[in-house]
């Protein structure tokens, strides 16, 4: 047995920027890796390296033990991970792991129908971005059965930095909507803070290093509030992205009967955003809305 | 001349938690130093280690080079500054240093009224709180005129590590608002964000650890989340200090036509916790709000 045939053979579906670097870490580490995207043209880079691609999810689960999904929306996960032509269907006593963000009640849902399929199934939702996928360095948040936990670690280890088990199926998304929640008025006060001390004349540069290290520093006033300093609303995480997540966020919590103002406020500044057709800027161009007279 | 009397004569007026630790410095740098606060028995540490009290204002105006005010709300700072028995009445060529966080507005006034009267003035709040103040590692933002801020920065030092001179009177004002904003909306995030997980059942020290690094992280997250996780509702700085604050700061951008969504309804919020008695909480008790059924 060579060291390559050692490892476990993974399945990796979704290859967009976040899963383009993190498939390529598996396939760098040694691991047979079969792929699927929508668009076939995102395998091309990863099959040049010695990936595998696959015509439907059924045929990476096929020939997966590991079976990694990075979707869009949950809609996306619910057809990959249950469709006719889906992972659960297809795979033999796999190891399923979604790490989309995506709908903790559909997490669970997910579980439920994978261990009826012989299969076990994690929610690896993660944080960091781009750069954190390119350099590995992803905080990897996971719901899911212990035992499962154990069999995904070294191979989440791949991409990862910080990868915590949070407990049950459902546990990775649920943490993932905290830290979404947690960001959505924060980025509303940096952008606050920021609109004010233009209008009151102040330089952004110096006020980011006088108040950058106290009480409202961190990484929304420290990364993106330098980035607005400097007029540069690109797209580090999409508003229509933030938009779906704030989405699954404000339904579970409305489930749970738990008013969240904050959160609702950002979403509902958030879609006057989208409306204009500024959904593909990044979250920071809320800054936007306080400069542009509404 | 001995090396004390070569130094400025400093008088410092309000001996809060704050004040008395940010007087203490000068006294030990060898300042010689008046001291005044309405109730006089808070005078008596420092008495004890060499400063002279004062009955009013005016005495330590009388006898200071440089007079600096820490007091609670901009009525006071005005009293201070402008009454009959107040600083710019009594003071002969001094440089007027107010660090209270107040109105830039006023701090505009007072700067205008100092120099008719012949004195600087510098308006120069601080961030840091109680440990920043203790520990001489105070941010200090500063508005006015390039001459006073260079003659007052060898006092600033003996308080602070981290002063920025933000442009004229009351620019140091608006910058410390620009800083309550940023944190108005952030807190609100952080107590929404712990809440949503709480309700989850997700254990609130994996999920700082799980987050804390991230897009998320920042002083409010990791240091007033963890207080919010071991039900710490002890005040850093009091709920009704932040009221306080935010309300010079609405009232501001009110005057500049500039809407503060997210400030204004993190004011609502505590003004529903002041209403219900818990003005003297710290600022991290908004998480209350969310989790005692409103």
């Amino acid at each position: 047995m060579n060291a390559t045939s050692s490892k476990a053979r993974i399945g990796f579906i979704g290859l967009g920027i976040m899963g383009q670097s993190m498939a390529g870490h598996l396939l760098a580490a040694g691991h047979p890796l079969a792929v699927y995207n929508r668009s076939a043209d995102k395998a091309a880079a990863l099959v040049a390296k010695g990936a595998t691609a696959c015509a439907t999810p059924a045929q990476v689960a096929q020939q997966s033990d590991v079976i990694i999904t990075m979707v869009g929306y949950p809609s996306d996960v619910e057809q990959v991970w249950l469709g006719a032509e889906g992972v659960i269907a297809h795979a033999r006593n796999a190891l399923l792991i979604d790490m989309t963000t995506s709908s903790p009640a559909l997490a669970k849902r997910l579980a439920e129908e994978a261990a009826k399929a012989g299969h076990q199934a994690l929610d690896a939702p993660v944080s960091g971005g781009d750069v954190g996928a390119r350099e590995a360095r992803l905080s990897i948040m996971v719901g899911g059965e212990a035992s499962a936990f154990e069999k995904a670690l070294p191979v989440l280890q791949l991409m990862g930095a910080n990868i915590v088990h949070m407990g049950g199926a459902g546990a990775g998304q649920h943490t993932k909507m905290s830290n979404q929640l947690v960001i959505a008025s924060t980025i509303m006060g940096v952008c606050e803070g920021l609109a004010y001390a233009r209008a009151a004349g102040l330089d952004s540069a110096a006020l980011l290093k006088c108040i950058g290290g106290g009480a409202a520093g961190g990484f929304q006033l420290n990364v993106m509030g330098a980035r607005i300093a400097r007029d540069d609303f690109a797209p580090g995480f999409f508003i229509e992205h933030f938009l779906k997540d704030l989405g699954i966020a404000l339904a579970e919590a409305d489930n749970m009967g738990l008013e969240l103002p904050g959160a609702t406020l950002a979403r509902k500044l958030y879609d006057e955003l989208a409306a204009k057709g500024l959904g593909r800027l990044g979250t920071q161009a809320l800054f936007q809305l306080y400069t542009a007279g509404g």
